[in-house]
């Protein structure tokens, strides 16, 4: 029985293209980037392209893009260097960002050395920017110097942050800005020159890129140290031996998004509404967490009534070989444990099924796990 | 014309074998291994079936193998953990460590974190046990909580610690014991459960294994954090989707460096001699750093009284697609930046190259090298 994959905001099949273009950096093109004869040279050749590359599509100068080993590392990066060498002593975040940056904070909060705070949230997860704007108004009046950070899509409802908005709010009260992108580069236009943010956070595993491999971007001039201390690799930022192949593959995996982003965003849009409109018509009293319009295309986040059997769905679907989830893939398989639906309210009275799509999928895997959830819901 | 590739302890090709096993894992096993359905079982399965095969091979329990992405990650983490869960607040380590832990290292140290000592260095760059005894007791009189950090085999000279004789005057007084063993491992049987260390590094790409991925052993029952926070992977102490088909990698290349033990090192420590005994024929005044015959059986550290011509040696070896370094690859291709040739005085009077070998290389590749080097020493 074929697999029906709909959890590619977990991760992602690698593109045979992006493992084509690894290929050579598993085989014959592996020297030392930091050495300076031929071997080295090539694979210093195909970071710097690489570089090069992504920071084209993001709209970056080449000097502002790091490579890390993926985007946890990169969000940990970020809110390190924001504490450590940007002197922040309060973290203004929101309590459905992902653990990655939850965790990290709580981590220089339990260690004295940040006050944190979270944004209230509209009915549909969004941040409310009047309560940012207040809080950042306080805290400067305090002259308390803030980091915030918000996601720019959130991995489980899909709701998307308006990243020029919330810079400019954090630009007024001088305040940095990291914003947790991994579930939206690869799947928008990002053009970091016109936005005030100061951090962003991306993992190409989650746009048919390899995983082990992520980006940190640092706008220019903003001070900071590596996380990881070492070689002068990256620029004195990130020390370690490149991961060539999955640098080479992060780039070409955002290269074909890139190029193929108004055909594929427009058909997996259209997977989501088929799909949205499939369980109006055969499920009863279902609802759609987030924007479920406005928002991610590649995420359709359904909580359904609980009932006897709802319990056992998720369970039940992958016997049937369909693969999606309760919340992050941290919580996948389960109803319980998603921070997310916890703090949207819904967790008591509803089970809640996160599909998420790529241009691998198709309407008739929609129509045999609508037909799976049927039964029992 | 044909490479020849003398710089193994830079970087090794991959092994066909290892991308073999990994390419499963760039194809149809993609799934998250933290989400419970078919996919992320499969490569959940993967991951600690790879966890239990390195614990196997290093005397280890399963449970003190954490996959990080790479030696310095390993480094970084070792130190962090020591000096912020463990209460170290001094350092005690060697001039010629990886800058992987000098550099971080030195970071502590300007933050205040801790104070930091060297042991002296005997003449082959052998760390003198009475010295490092005499300052752990010196420390330990003070109270101070002391960790040391000795690499098990200095990547440019090759010098070998003995890390039981090294992990018994640390348990003696009461110290933690780092060894960045990322030369080692993979290169020799190492038996942790007989060593007293509490940490050891290691990365795959040093024995054929892909870039981007190592080994943090930390042993049991030391309570420390995770390096990266976030989502509950490795135990809860290494946050980030794992690098599944670097991990297998990692694990393929331990897996084939175990079962070719005997006959590998056999092999290259030849190949090592050979070009020794070749050195001491052909080239006039060569000498060799470090215990050439008892050290790294995988780099000879040679040493050439400068001339007008040394100066141009690496250049002109690259010229002719011959591939060797200076000292480590950081300063590869260059007769200055080695920290480890400097700290031996070496690095005013001598042009010093490191030759590196693995199973790939050959005598007549070793014959072709002399040959060219005798042209500019």
């Amino acid at each position: 029985m074929q697999r029906i994959y709909l959890d590619n905001a977990a991760t992602t099949p690698l593109d045979k293209e992006v493992l084509d273009a690894m290929l050579p950096y598993l085989t014959t093109h592996f020297g030392n980037p930091s050495s300076i004869y031929s071997y080295g040279r090539e694979t210093r050749l195909a970071i710097e392209t690489a570089r090069k590359s992504v920071a084209g599509t993001l709209g970056a100068k080449p000097g502002e893009i790091f490579f890390t080993s993926g985007g946890t590392e990169s969000n940990n990066s970020a809110i390190a260097a924001s504490v450590r060498d940007l002197n922040c002593t309060h973290i203004l975040t929101s309590a459905i960002e992902h653990h990655a940056v939850l965790h990290t904070v709580q981590h220089f909060h339990t260690s004295g050395l940040v006050s944190v705070s979270y944004v209230d949230l509209l009915e549909d997860g969004g941040a409310d920017y009047e309560h940012l704007e207040g809080q950042l108004q306080e805290l400067s009046n305090k002259r308390k110097k803030c980091l915030v950070s918000l996601m720019h899509a959130n991995n489980e409802i899909g709701t998307l942050l308006d990243l020029a908005k919330a810079g400019k709010i954090c630009e007024k009260y001088g305040a940095v800005f990291h914003s947790d992108c991994v579930q939206t580069v690869g799947h928008y236009p990002i053009d970091l020159q016109h936005l005030k943010v100061h951090f962003i956070s991306a993992a190409s595993h989650k746009f048919h890129g390899p995983k082990g491999v992520g980006v940190l971007y640092v706008k220019d001039g903003v001070p900071v140290k590596p996380f990881i201390f070492g070689g002068g690799q990256e620029r004195n930022m990130r020390a370690g031996t490149e991961n060539v192949h999955g640098i080479v593959g992060f780039t070409k995996a955002l290269q074909i998004a890139e190029r193929d982003y108004l055909r594929d965003s427009t058909y997996i849009k259209g997977l989501k509404e088929y799909m949205m409109d499939e369980l109006k018509k055969e499920v009863p009293h279902v609802s759609f967490n987030g924007d479920a319009e406005g928002g991610l295309y590649t995420v359709l986040s359904a909580s359904f009534k609980k009932t006897d059997k709802s319990d056992f769905v998720l369970l039940n679907l992958d016997i049937n070989n369909i693969c999606v989830s309760g919340g992050s893939a941290c919580s996948s398989g389960t109803d319980m444990g998603s921070h997310v639906i916890e703090a949207l309210g819904k967790a008591e009275q509803y089970a809640t099924i996160r599909f998420s799509f790529s241009k691998y999928n198709t309407r008739r895997e929609i129509d045999i796990v609508v037909e799976e959830l049927k039964k029992f819901i």
